[in-house]
């Protein structure tokens, strides 16, 4: 037994109590006569006291060596502070250490262990153990720590089973690219690291499980952005004998379980959107819907006069900044150029001020007459003192940009509040969407999931427009759980996957399990999932993921920690039948 | 809303309301004028019924037309059965059919959907998701979440932080083969998919993380022997500041709570053992103590005679079969056989015979006569009507096959007992075995593990006498979990790789990153994991782990459901920058 108590727990009900601690040196002040010790551990700080008229001579001179992080154990009596500290929960008391002893010593951290430290993201990365040992770091972890638990406890409650699925299947070129993994025992074969148990769960819910969740690592082998890991964290849901109404209204309630249970704010019922709407007002599949600033369509209000920019173009679309009017030139120039940042690629921005005095002043001015502003500023519903910036070009290009502006206005204004939630669900995607560089249609969500009734016949004619039963759950702008409604039956799928392009031989050599399945008495199902390392970040009012996972990899995929990847014997690699291709 | 109700829910009390249920067909019985349905779903089985008097022809036609397993959603009435059904919760009543929607049809499946199926081991598993349907396979699954959730429960209300390890690591040649992973981005790398977290889970103590666990897949490509999976789970956990009794306090408490949750058992303080203990008593480190029959070791009551195979024998070591005296000439044969097969591999095996006249009769009655054999009898405690069985040798071949024996014997005579629970320690392992291959000593638990205090200094010249702080907690035969108390200062660790054959810089390329954290303040740590599959299956009364794992692979590794591994495309392997070896 290496402690009595932890270093968060004494009070002053416990003065006089002999204890024993045990934990990490914070800091140290020493007064010759007198020194104080801070010693941490994961549940907070006591403060010890070595004192000249107390303390033996000895035991002063082993205070005096003990450094940064030496862990060390010490015995004495909890005593009444002099002058206590009211922003620490044991603030009211010390420790008069009796004996001491250093467990460990430790070099100096090549950062500082505080709150606010000095070490930058890579060092901090290299040494991660030690970055864990930070409150914010340790605080994020815990974080987590709860909000999986409640999770599970909610859907554990609502009839939900945890169900194991496998982390070696097989490689599917849909979607993607796979990690892989060598077999000894079959050689010339691989497995391949889920990108999400999606199959499996299917095939629970042909095996009647009804419920299925599971918190589940998954792996993608993409190019990383930022902010986006290799292995990342699902909570992977499934329920079969659903409709959409069904699969909404649970995870909507475990959504607004963890909003209450873990930031204590109660959220009543989320507003719906379909896609088309989302697009159109907040030019975004997932909008921030803390603040207004909808978009608003004006090409009929711009048409009349010989703007070419604006006649030519497919959309004309503006935002009104609140209380923008007052931005001076330099500023609003300032937006113009950061709209025309290659990342954000509008080729210029309209403005119209709306003047105190109900005059607008415009960057068009040339084109359109006070009237004319006055009836785009109406259609825009601004109001005086406010700033509309228009933007206007290909339709989803446009979308994008505006919207890129939309959210950068926003954060500049204040009004992405971390600790404000509003979550909405966004539905009826569409089943597919044109990928330019294959020039062919995808499955927006995946190949399994369901065209709304009577819409299949749509594909051959219209397939833009068919749409899925498929639904994102949204929050503060972020896209925390999709889903769909998945196809049960072996015709359709075949169709399906007829459509996206596998001739029945590829069809069958990937999926034929699947399809055999559904062969077999498939129950309608349906499923969502979250992700989790988001979830838990927003949740905890940050936006950066890496900050809440324990030991995550740099943008080239590598833990700089343990340094990993790495090389590996040649006699493995002839143990799994593989050799390396020498790079030219 | 595909459901009112599941087919498990309606009682007498719904009598007469108006329902919707969706299921499966599990069968069906035509009378012609009546045909009763039993309707399936995860919960349950409901009776419906369709009868000339109150149900439409068309619908007794569609009613006619149903096959086993078809899917299908009814609305009815629930009323009361003429004859009720009392091993059914639902057994009260009937849904008087009025609509009937099928909602997918069912091929006939390759097997019976019943407890008690027709299908082969092959056939179930390459149909695993009609396996599942099946209630001993459900059941299984069910029971390993209510598992799963006790353990997280209990964890983290005794302050474990659930803490998510990578899964894409370092491949270390140390231990058992690892799967690695190639990286696309750092050409010529490779990850390795975790045996443990170990290292992580340490590395978590160091960051101040006090108390760690995790419920994780974990990998090992080996030769598959019956029963193991390259993918397992286990209960990981590891905890700061504590010596060993802190650690079989915590996880002996885990054990008594899901033994008392699951199977309503209550268990008093876990018997301890030592491994030298375990061994001599048993003959094996996990031993079965359920039943008695523990080893006698007879070399001294032997030795005064002629018996040249005793005498020689580095061990002559009995045990005694109670009531086997009744055993005939034919049995006891068939006895010796078994210790001979290859398996157990026993040269011979001598008996004593205790007849119910207070005479003896042996298999050596020529070298020992009654007095000797009475002698030998007391000391091995035997009784009258028992029969003692004697095997001799080097010991430790001579333990491992009376402990075979002793477990077989026991299995026939019915004392292992599947819903009677004895767990107990086994504490003080040796820090390392020897390894006829490589002719060295390897790390027993692994190379992390601390010896006992003062025993360091014993590794130079007696390095099999070094005794471990490694502990195991058993379970009726089974060993469960298995942990240790960490080395945590650098020295310590270097001078165990150096020993165990590892050069500086070979260890510094391994577990640098390790040795590094250990300088920076790393505390007094130590550790434990469970093996879940087995856990579970043995608390689920049962051996099989496969049968606890909803998507197993077989002996070869392989999934044959999904047909996993497959081989993958070139320009995969192209992008990978490896290239397949093709086999002589």
């Amino acid at each position: 037994m290496y402690r009595s108590h932890t270093c968060g727990e004494l009070r002053e009900s416990h003065i006089g109590q002999e204890v024993i601690l045990a934990g990490w040196v914070q800091k140290t002040r020493d007064k010759g006569f007198m020194i104080w010790v801070d010693l941490r551990d994961r549940y907070g700080i006591t403060q010890l006291i070595f004192d000249e008229e107390r303390t033996s001579t000895a035991l002063i001179k082993k205070a005096q060596a003990l450094g940064r992080e030496f862990v060390i154990q010490v015995k004495g009596k909890v005593i009444e502070r002099e002058s206590k500290n009211e922003n620490l929960f044991t603030g009211g008391i010390e420790i008069l250490v009796k004996e001491l002893e250093i467990l460990n010593s430790s070099l100096t951290p090549p950062f500082t262990i505080e709150d606010q430290t000095d070490g930058g993201e890579d060092v901090r990365m290299k040494y991660r153990y030690l970055d864990i040992r930070r409150n914010p770091v340790r605080n994020n972890l815990m974080f987590r720590h709860k909000v999986s638990m409640e999770v599970r406890k909610y859907l554990s409650d609502q009839g939900f089973i945890d169900v194991e699925t496998p982390y070696l299947i097989k490689s599917t070129p849909e979607g993607a690219r796979d990690f892989v993994v060598p077999s000894r025992m079959n050689a010339g074969q691989f497995y391949a690291l889920p990108q999400s148990p999606q199959t499996f769960k299917q095939l629970l819910m042909v095996g009647g499980m009804d419920k299925y969740f599971q918190l589940v690592k998954c792996f993608r082998d993409e190019d990383l952005r930022a902010d986006r890991q290799p292995e990342f964290t699902q909570i992977d849901c499934e329920m079969a004998f659903v409709e959409q109404e069904d699969i909404l209204q649970v995870f909507e309630g475990l959504t607004r379980h963890l909003l209450k249970e873990v930031n204590g704010i109660e959220v009543k019922k989320f507003p719906r959107m379909t896609y088309d709407e989302a697009m159109c007002m907040y030019g975004n599949d997932k909008p921030d819907i803390r603040f207004g600033m909808k978009f608003k369509e004006l090409n009929e209000v711009t048409k009349h006069r010989e703007f070419k920019v604006f006649n030519d173009a497919e959309l004309v679309v503006g935002i009104v900044i609140p209380g923008g009017a007052s931005y001076t030139r330099k500023e609003i120039d300032a937006l113009i150029d950061w709209v025309k940042r290659p990342q954000v690629g509008a080729l210029g921005m309209v403005y119209i001020r709306c003047n105190d005095d109900g005059t607008h002043k415009s960057s068009v001015d040339k084109f359109y007459d006070q009237d004319d502003l006055f009836q785009i500023a109406n259609t825009a519903e601004a109001k005086t003192g406010d700033l509309i910036c228009i933007l206007s070009g290909e339709k989803n290009k446009v979308r994008a940009q505006l919207s890129a502006l939309r959210m950068e206005v926003a954060t500049r204004l204040g009004l992405r509040k971390p600790d404000e939630f509003a979550p909405l669900w966004v539905v009826d995607f569409p089943l597919l969407e044109w990928d330019e560089e294959t020039q062919r249609y995808h499955a927006m969500h995946h190949p399994f999931t369901s065209p709304k009734p009577g819409q299949l016949e749509l594909l051959d004619t219209n397939p833009g427009d068919v749409k899925a039963n498929a639904y994102d759950l949204v929050l503060n702008g972020n896209e925390i759980g999709g889903g769909s409604i998945r196809i049960h039956d072996r015709s359709t799928q075949e169709k399906m996957f007829d459509y996206l392009g596998f001739t029945p031989e590829q069809a069958k050599a990937q999926f034929g399990f699947l399809m055999d399945a559904f062969q077999y008495g498939a129950p309608p199902h349906g499923g969502l999932a979250f992700g989790l390392d988001r979830l838990v970040a927003i949740l905890g009012g940050q936006e950066t993921i890496r900050d809440f996972i324990a030991f995550p990899k740099n943008n080239a995929g590598r833990d700089v920690m343990i340094d990993a990847p790495a090389t590996i014997d040649e006699a493995q690699l002839k143990e799994l039948n593989i050799k390396l291709v020498s790079k030219p």
